[in-house]
């Protein structure tokens, strides 16, 4: 098979299986580094690597996809290294099937805007100040040569709040821009011998009508699957699920459906049962770090002095290293010393957790028992608040001083 | 096998093998967590961990026996923790023998120094300020609490320069602690079911008839092994090996022979070659932190420009997780973003390598061969300085204030 005349073929996609109370379901698509089947979570690895992990142990969680950041990559170690270094599969030694993002959610929320026009938005890096410029084309450019088996369009992800008004234009251009996306794609010919396939992203904030739109709009490119971005971004989440019902069955059924940035297992759950397959977030990972452990009797907090002399695993049913080997008490040990072993047997476990619900859920749903499951994991799992932990830290500021610096541009010419 | 009737034995030790070119040998000692095959090298695990690695990890490494620090663990988490977690074996899930050291050292270079007295040590804690004592008893109750294999005596580790006059005042002293360490030990009883052993140290700074005299007192209280303290403490290399050359023929043959907190690959190596059996020190694990690998041929400084686009992996020989799966120019991006996952990376090659050079070492005494693989070993790998990179940290400063105060308190009234 030469590289040469390999072209962009369409991703093989099935539905396995549809629970009959929800829009729940199994399904599967197929990368050239393997299959992935769904519903599934995938963790962030930002610079090429799960933070604190090795790939070994995410093969051992059964971790079947991983997310890499566009933006981060981009600026270190650069694209240089990682074309050199035969693709960011070989540098970071991951197997497996990997995405990647577009690039624009960490422009906007990280980075140092500058400008941003029809053409393209041009930025200073968060490390040392350096201007960069990203376009749709740019983005599909540095995503292809990160060699990703799932590269993301270019959007903007609007704030919340946005409003309508904003929200409305901001779509307009997203469409024009994962056209050019898709346009470019196309163009592109695979770097390092696997296939790269390209997924939408429905974008119209909280408005329904703007939403629908987008499905309608995204649909007709025909991408090899659709996220749904501008969620999880400080919203109320009751409103979160509401628009998700009005925005799911919309949806190609025969399309891998991806909601960006979710979240806490409670969300995840709730997502799937609104017919979401794929899902990525930093939750179990930094919170890791934090010292918060995820079980199915809801988090453990590990500085708190309760968890002293404990000396029972974080959770009795989980089979992890960390559970198997470690107590309570000497994590918390570890944490409270800033011991880095600390730091990955909390990952570990967190990973392996948010694994384990997803894989119980598609069990669930492949034996015809999904709402009862999804009742027995609440039963024991509390949902402690309403509150998005990710995605708003630093951000909403920005966006906002953004969004009156735009509002003005328009109003001056636009 | 009643724990209270349990009392102290002789350790099982055995000659396997000695090389006729030198004092190199190979030696076996069995504690009731395993049997340790000497030459062997010990990794540091300072609060009841081995800087980012787990216990799986240290066994993947053939690491047969680690050390722990009694001052930290003292502290933090404190023996009532580890006392209710069933030991530091099982509070740290570490299955193999355990070496702790008396806490006197980290008194001296680490601890806000009190009084010191015939009788104790009084300090102050490098955490929180709180006070606390410490003697040869109290020495012997907190590492009997710990429950390691081989508890080490309380003595005073002189530093470097010394004058021959303290030297010889602090070695009687040190001669008191030691007698006084090994008859509280003989009182007490196995906390955890296992046997406990406990080694003597030979001090008495860079004067061959003071360490001489040492191993002579020492050698009557009939310790389990013998450590020699006081050595890599910032003296020339050249004068350390000059006095191991007349220390170590005069230690027992049937006991182990431990020299404290050595080192570089080189210097275990020409320690072997000297008779030692043990080794510990925080080399392989502080430098893999500070981006610095041991290979074959040398030292590899991960900052260095040179590894930018270098994607062979650190050692080619090395067999370790890390050099199987990963290359220097990853290893080099995961370190200057601060990933932890690379600074588990190095540190377990590290490790793999420091147990590799020894268990090779142990090879080629059992083959008859130790003279012909030191040579072929000094052939590829370069010696760089003539520095102790560790133990003289923030130390000498103190110690030289210490030694002052203590000066005026003699000519005061002792």
């Amino acid at each position: 098979m030469q590289n040469s005349i390999k072209t962009h073929g369409r991703m093989k996609f099935a539905v396995l299986a549809k629970d009959s109370g929800s829009l729940a379901r199994v399904c599967r698509f197929e990368t050239d580094h393997g299959t992935v089947e769904t519903p599934i979570f995938m963790p962030v690895g930002t610079h090429g690597v799960v933070k604190t992990l090795t790939p070994a142990e995410l093969d051992d969680c059964q971790v079947q996809i991983i997310l890499g950041n566009t933006y981060h990559l981009y600026l270190r170690p650069g694209l240089e290294i990682i074309e050199k270094g035969g693709g960011l599969h070989r540098f970071s030694s991951w197997n497996k099937p990997m995405l990647t993002d577009s690039g624009g959610f960490q422009v906007f929320s990280l980075a140092h805007l500058g400008k941003m026009t029809e053409d393209d938005i041009t930025f200073r890096s968060h490390i040392d100040g350096s201007q960069h410029t990203l376009s749709p084309e740019i983005s599909m450019e540095i995503q292809n040569s990160l060699g990703s088996d799932i590269m993301m369009a270019f959007d903007e992800c609007t704030p919340y709040p946005c409003d309508y008004e904003y929200a409305a234009k901001s779509l307009e251009r997203t469409h024009r821009w994962e056209l050019r996306s898709k346009e470019h794609f196309d163009k592109l010919k695979p770097h390092y011998g696997h296939q790269q396939f390209l997924f939408g992203i429905v974008q119209g904030s909280i408005y329904s009508d703007l939403r629908a739109k987008s499905v309608e709009v995204l649909t007709n490119l025909e991408f090899d699957g659709y996220a749904i971005g501008g969620l999880a971004v400080g919203e109320p989440k009751a409103k979160m699920f509401e628009l998700l019902s009005t925005i799911s069955p919309l949806l190609p059924e025969n399309k891998p459906h991806y909601l960006m940035g979710v979240g806490k297992p409670e969300d995840i759950i709730q997502g799937i049962e609104q017919g979401i397959d794929m899902f990525d977030c930093v939750l179990p990972t930094r919170n890791a770090r934090n010292g918060t452990l995820y079980t199915w009797n809801g988090r453990i907090v590990l500085k708190q002095a309760q968890y002293r002399m404990d000396f029972a695993p974080p959770d009795e049913s989980c089979n992890c290293y960390t559970c198997r080997n470690f107590s309570k008490a000497y994590l918390r040990h570890l944490y409270m010393n800033g011991e880095m072993t600390g730091l990955r047997l909390n990952t570990l476990h967190n990973i392996h957790f948010f694994l384990e619900v997803i894989s119980k859920a598609r069990e669930a749903i492949k034996a015809g028992g999904f709402s009862q499951w999804e009742k027995e994991f609440f039963k024991y799992y509390p949902v402690e608040d309403d509150h998005w932990e990710i995605n708003t830290v630093h951000r909403e500021e920005r966006r906002r001083k953004h969004l009156n610096e735009n509002d003005q541009s328009r109003q001056g010419g636009n």
